[in-house]
């Protein structure tokens, strides 16, 4: 497998842990989201993936893009080690947690938006630091929320294994420390990025331990 | 099943169609988004769904939140009529054509994030069209490049049979609209809609057509 990936981005290292998390090996192909102009934009990345964005994974001569399906394709061929639960409503439930980082959060937050506030909007550096805030806190009071108020949380998001839930929660996390916020309203998501990072899979994910890392 | 839903939500809408085409008979509770300073915020929703979004659902008394998460439970526990195709690699690419809108449009485009713009941010109702318009062309013209490059579009997004994928171009057609944006850059993604638009499913899940319609 051959994975388009920033080590910055965290769509991109959600996929590495997952990766990493089923052994499964990979080669990486670092696409610089800032430099040259943005790399993801270069004609040769927009015929990989017209939609500009990292990751994209290749596999069997098909080019896989969003991080979500991504995982979800990992998860249906390389079952081994399981990043969902068994049962409908606890898949359901680990899904939902999921695509809270990866819908309500992440995509107010990435680099195109901010670029934009600033560019085109014409923000000052402050205000879109205000608006990252914003929605990061919006988003980590609700994951927070979920997740203190369910019996079904235990030492991960989901029970006491890793799933595609933690996997989106650590890069939320490590974006949210990236800015100074400050992670005291959220202690369960604390806690349990606390326990992911202790793990080899995430560790090796991390954006600093990357090829490309600065 | 109980659907909590507002006649508007893009999301909400994805869910409908869902449960239309697999036959699942629901109860549809209104939220209203606007009304009473936003019934999503009242505190009877938020200990429902601390996210204070639409959709949630309720089955087995289980409260299951995020319109995605809430199409792959259906999925697995009502498998007939399949809105996946039965391969990996086709389910990732209905899966990322389905977060191409899920992820890179709607989030960027919704109520909240629009009110956000103007309350807090001070944009005019100008410049937050602007916005409107910019994300939405983005993302239309990426979904336009995956659809209109690939042989595995058929009838509708994934083949000749509606998908997942459908269940969320649908809804952010019926937005666009609402805003004006002009689908001629978009041919393909006018005329899955249109293709779909035919089918029962899709008609009844119209805002149109919902009991809290105005």
């Amino acid at each position: 497998m051959k994975l388009y990936t920033y080590f910055r981005s965290s769509a991109a290292y959600r996929v590495r842990i997952a990766l990493n998390m089923k052994g499964v090996g990979y080669d990486s192909v670092p696409v610089h989201l800032l430099r040259n102009g943005g790399e993801q934009l270069a004609p040769e990345y927009l015929a990989i993936n017209p939609s500009a964005l990292v990751p994209s994974l290749q596999d069997k001569g098909t080019t896989l893009t969003q991080s979500i399906a991504i995982l979800e394709y990992l998860e249906e061929v390389h079952p081994q080690v399981a990043l969902l639960p068994r049962d409908a409503l606890g898949r359901a439930r680990v899904r939902s947690l999921a695509l809270m980082v990866a819908c309500d959060i992440h995509p107010l937050t990435n680099l195109r938006v901010l670029r934009h506030l600033v560019q085109e909007v014409g923000l000052s550096e402050e205000a879109k630091t205000d608006w990252y805030v914003h929605w990061l806190r919006e988003g980590m009071a609700a994951l927070e929320a979920h997740l203190a108020h369910s019996r079904d949380t235990g030492r991960f998001c989901h029970g006491d294994m890793p799933t595609m839930a933690d996997c989106c929660l650590v890069p939320q996390v490590f974006n949210a420390r990236r800015f100074n916020v400050d992670m005291a309203p959220y202690p369960t998501i604390a806690r349990i990025d606390a326990v992911c990072a202790a793990l080899p899979p995430f560790a090796d994910a991390h954006p600093s331990r990357q090829p490309d890392a600065e």
